[in-house]
């Protein structure tokens, strides 16, 4: 019996590497996560090997065996030039990172594209967008961004930053962002965001509430009695403050969410994708801003490109990464041949 | 010598049909324009077969001998089963139009794609985006669209409607579009929804100017004097009173400019074009409202995407469409060959 070809898939964040040796279904056979103990490119290029090596051990096959090793990398990506062009949770600007991690595996071909974009292609070959050629895959974490298939190709852009969701403008002088823009989505719905807006909106309330010799704020009393201090505000205390009737946490949730909705409901009508995977942790921990933002495409797309998309979660979980990395490796490697 | 291949473009608009014959360099070599006496579909086909025959006669050349034709129509288009899925301007819902005109003419071949898809791809082949593989032509008449080349191809969504750019949402609860939403671009920003905006403010003015006994109305004066009564109000005379300093004409070409901006700059960051061409009788006829649409996007895209897209203007005029039409079939062709 022929031996199966296996690929490596590997998801490199700014915190830690993750490997996984990948099946052609998609399966992952051995797998492995490290934290990255530096960012310098070298070191890091080394934590990608040694990842990849002890995930090929768990699968119980040597590393020389993979036919190839797919990265997403967290951040803007030149694919044909194999560049990381900025990577702001690695601190990364222009780093030939395939270059670096080549000269250290010269006989393993090797292929890179954005987290995002590998994600994508992972829940497009074996997750929510099984076979689906026209996909947005859009994840809220603190960073707000979309992976896109268009035509069953991955679509990246001229420069590697197409799908960056968070920085589309969705309120005319609004919330500072940490791009330097006002108004950005992620400003508002990025989940770090979300929650210091709560806690911003907390402590005014507080404040208020003193001065006026209260024992309790007019709004956010649930949440405040919920998390003790305002520092301790998370999405998911909001939420759980929102489902105990919190107005604070819920005016804040449904209000994100209906940005969300707004900047969703103008990528469909200009996009009209076949589906649309709603994920990412913020989303994950609340149904009442993933309600908001379903309601704000349906009010807000085209009733046609509406009509032609379907809207539903990721599947894959945090295995997209590594999963569509190695997927992409795989039929690069067999496109090229 | 071997003779040069021909194919014949066509641009079916609501009120008129186009054709043309078109060599291997996008060169017009002969073509006729038609008005449309009915809307029937059985009858628009007679028209644009009739329209593609005295092409053919004024470039010397028989229609026996043309290679394809390609079709670009005003609406959503299934390109794969050529069907005209909308098309407003003709009043026509779910039109077999390639079927009907397979039927008159069994051995060319035929294809089919938007109005707007067919002007991007003329622009793309020997226009203002020659070479570029992602490109995003944006007319901006009465109407607002899109034109999307994305990776080198077409991209026309999963159902015909993307880059319906008119109806992306730019003003919350903002006014009444034709599609029945609020808010729309093309509410501020298409010609003739701006012109009645202006219109609007100036009977607004007028009666305020009557009622306190006044000659003149406080704002919108030298627009006024331009047209004689708002009735007669258009974009080109809003540009012609901007330019003598009318203060209601500045807002309105500047306001719709900025959403316009807006918007051109949220399709920038989420797709990071290479090159973007913005053209369209509003734009054209309105230089003010063009800087101020540029001003946006200069403003609102993100850095890393405003990098990278090359902002200039269509070059084919109104020949794109039957231009980009007939390349596109030629090109179709030579693939499937």
């Amino acid at each position: 019996m022929k031996r199966e070809e296996l690929y490596l898939g590997i998801d490199l964040g700014g915190v830690s590497v993750r490997a996984a040796v990948v099946d052609a279904a998609g399966h992952v056979l051995g797998q492995e996560k490290h934290r990255l103990l530096s960012k310098e490119p070298p070191q890091v290029a080394e934590a990608v090997l040694r990842a990849a090596k002890t995930a090929c051990g768990a699968a119980g096959m040597p590393f020389s065996e993979m036919k190839g090793m797919g990265l997403g990398v967290a951040g803007m990506i030149d694919r044909e030039q194999g560049l990381v062009r900025s990577a702001p949770t690695l601190g990364w600007r222009d780093v030939p990172f395939i270059k670096l991690l080549q000269a250290r595996t010269p006989r393993t071909p090797l292929w890179i594209a954005s987290e995002l974009s590998v994600s994508a292609w992972g829940e497009r070959a074996v997750g929510g967008g099984r076979g689906v050629d026209d996909l947005i895959v859009v994840l809220v974490g603190s960073n707000i961004g979309a992976g896109i298939v268009m035509a069953g190709k991955l679509y990246e852009g001229a420069s590697g930053s197409a799908g960056d969701l968070g920085h589309v403008q969705v309120m005319p002088n609004g919330r500072l962002c940490s791009c330097g823009q006002r108004g950005c989505l992620e400003a508002y719905a990025g989940g770090q965001n979300l929650a210091a807006w709560a806690r911003d909106d907390l402590r005014i309330a507080m404040a208020a509430a003193r001065a006026a010799g209260e024992r309790h704020p007019a709004v956010g009393r649930k949440l405040i009695d919920l998390v003790g201090e305002p520092e301790k505000v998370s999405v998911a205390a909001m939420e759980k403050a929102a489902h105990e009737g919190d107005d604070l946490s819920r005016r804040l949730l449904e209000e994100a969410g209906r940005l969300l909705g707004m900047a969703l409901a103008n990528l469909v009508t200009m996009l009209n994708p076949a589906r649309l995977l709603l994920g990412g942790g913020v989303l994950l921990g609340s149904p009442r801003m993933t309600r908001a933002a379903i309601a704000g495409v349906d009010a807000h797309a085209t009733k046609s490109s509406r009509a032609a998309v379907q809207i539903s979660a990721p599947e894959l979980g945090e295995q997209a990464g590594v999963v569509g990395a190695a997927l992409l490796a795989r039929e690069s490697l067999s496109v090229a041949a």
